[in-house]
């Protein structure tokens, strides 16, 4: 069990510039996305690092949902600059792309594909040093600066895979609520409903000593090594956080309590699936994101359409739990309950059926999407749908029960409406 | 909040070597004490080091209950062998030595008293890169494993002082239960009220918001910072699990859930305490175990009076609480719920009471000796009691209480006599 470090408190981030001179640091990157830039949060930033004689470059060509090739755009920046440290504010797709602009700039000599994660790259361990790299996290979901993970759409193959590796994992996470007031409320929702899966997926997954094959080698070991008492911790406590706080950041934007914990949430769950790993939610959802049409989410400034990676993750809950639950229903049951749902006569065989109900109408109270339908997915589909989800294997042989084509296509299936 | 890399699971020594060979070590100091050199722990750690070709010199004068004389013998071994990595098996004395060693070794011209914590020491601030550290634990209490803090007594002034710096956490700490097999039964009790006061100190220590001065920079931050959303979490999660387990782990020496449940409690309760810090059981209990007189604790085979460091703090845990309760009642409630109290009725201005009582219970049934009376101690201690806890203010300032000299020797005296 790896842990990042991480502060957390009103006003943090003001001190990135001192952390990284403690750090010796004396070139820095710092990354973002172009909406961010002109935003406090990456103000702050620049602020503290001027005020801290620290020398930097500003790479704001991140794009929301990277690809292979943005990915690489951005190593190429990080290459050229020879920087001995890394900031990167934003969400999920910032932190993603600032670990692996840091990975490869310091292996100069690999391959694009050596450190993705197999069956599609080489799943190489990662055995060079890599700079300090801090992480400012804008959006309360991704938990990526707690992660040693760094997700993107593979064009060639029109897959959303991943790079995994403890190495890359943030040395620093600044935890500061008062970005997430900055956040639309469709933002927060789905941003939230990542968190939501992160926990409930890490607590379900294989427990870490049934996964198999066991690594010859500590260094073999997965990013994702399955449920295991210290992982549970966190997404027990994670979850219990979403079931208090989620609606209230949702509705209201001035409520700092429920952001702040939702904040917190978002890095505790990072830490719990960061090394439990999550399943079939974020495996199916992959494609979901990936083939998207014409769905165009609400709050989100981009000019092209997007299905929310927190969106495209929640949407197959309820059939996803109501599928896993014949495996270990007392964690079904118990995270129901914790999120609300009244268990005292639930029945042990009606586990997942409660849980996604629970699930269902969480949903339904904040608005959401009525299924893939409502984001413009029909019958048709799944056959692509099931074919993108196929190659995810790098979290979907987490799943506490195998699954079969079949399996997927029922599942998908039964996720087009909800209510 | 910065937690340590951990490996839980039966037969995880056994890795020790492919771990340091994929941290490039080739000259690595193994340090031990005498009584465990002879030990399976030791042993497995050797056989893995030879295996994996990886040359190693073992130093195994660690002194039970370490002095600055016993840490600077350590230091000269290490500066002598200028080693790349180190692996410390044993107990808190044996962690806390070897971190000591990698800091002076890699800082061979400070002067010992540099790193050592105000108001004996100078406490810089670590700004030189350590050697990696293994810890390999045996007992279950430290938590050593975890932290970033090196305890030992000084002989000028006969006072346990400690030296703190999230610089000198290990690299990984391996959390094998198998080596719990070996411990006697007051080492298993004793080593797990170091993990029950561990756990109630950090979870009632003064909020990290409360505290200060407020650092200036963040380096200048404590290795103890005040209780936090985070540390909480391990906290509660740690005094569960004594709570399940400590007893059964006590009596029977077979029962490995027990004791490999209690050997995670012990790192789960190191992280908690190594970021929020521990208080007044732990401050008081320096002088307790440094003024001992004749008393001999069953089980441990040292030649010198010894009153183990987790019986001298939990001796003091029913008065200290009754004292501290007033200013978070509803934690105290909280734990003695944990811990077994029926609190339904209780009333929130006596939880100080109902938590001192569950106490006294655990340690009555545990048979415990009846207060500092019983390991040697009368009225006429006390004055040189409060007076060793005086230097203590590293700890004594997190008690969610001030406390004056009056305070401190009414709760030794309300020690003397337990049931």
């Amino acid at each position: 069990m790896a842990v990042s470090n991480i502060r957390y408190g009103a006003g943090v981030t003001k001190e990135v510039g001192m952390d990284l001179q403690n750090m010796g640091a004396k070139n820095v990157c710092m990354m973002t996305d172009k909406n961010l830039s002109q935003l406090p949060p990456v103000q702050i930033v620049m602020d503290s690092l001027v005020k801290n004689g620290i020398n930097f470059k500003v790479y704001d060509d991140v794009r929301v949902e990277p690809t292979d090739r943005s990915f690489m755009e951005a190593i190429e920046f990080a290459k050229k600059g020879a920087f001995d440290a890394y900031v990167a504010v934003g969400g999920g797709s910032t932190m993603d792309t600032c670990k692996a602009a840091n990975l490869y700039a310091s292996n100069p000599h690999s391959d694009f594909l050596d450190y993705v994660s197999a069956p599609i790259g080489k799943g190489k361990p990662v055995s060079v040093p890599l700079k300090p790299l801090i992480a400012v996290p804008t959006t309360s979901g991704t938990g990526s600066e707690t992660t040693g993970v760094a997700i993107f759409d593979y064009e060639p193959l029109k897959v959303k895979i991943g790079i995994g590796s403890r190495a890359i994992k943030p040395t620093l996470g600044l935890i500061d609520p008062l970005h997430t007031l900055h956040m639309p409320d469709r933002v927060v929702a789905n941003s939230g409903f990542d968190v939501l899966c992160h926990a409930l997926e890490s607590y379900t997954a294989l427990p870490y000593h049934m996964r198999s094959p066991c690594p010859s080698n500590p260094i073999f070991r997965p990013a994702y090594q399955g449920s295991n008492p210290i992982s549970d911790i966190w997404a027990v406590h994670a979850l219990r956080i979403v079931a208090k706080y989620l609606k209230r950041a949702v509705r209201n934007p001035d409520d700092l309590e429920a952001r702040s914990n939702m904040h917190l949430a978002s890095a505790l769950a990072g830490i719990g699936f960061g090394n439990a790993g999550v399943h079939l939610c974020h495996g199916m959802s992959y494609p979901i994101s990936g083939l998207v049409k014409t769905y165009k989410a609400k709050d989100y400034s981009v000019d092209h359409p997007l299905v929310p990676h927190g969106l495209s993750v929640v949407l197959t809950s309820p059939a996803v739990f109501t599928f896993t639950a014949q495996m270990f229903p007392e964690r079904h049951l118990e995270t129901a309950e914790i999120l609300g749902a009244d268990t005292r006569t639930a029945r042990i065989a009606d586990a997942g059926l409660v849980l996604a109900d629970t699930l269902r109408k969480l949903l339904f109270d904040l608005d959401v999407d009525d299924g893939l339908a409502a984001i413009g997915y029909s019958k048709v589909d799944i056959p692509a749908l099931v074919k993108g989800t196929l190659p995810q294997e790098r979290v979907t042989k987490l799943a506490p029960r195998p699954q079969s084509e079949e399996d997927l296509s029922a599942l998908f299936e039964a996720s087009m409406k909800l209510y």
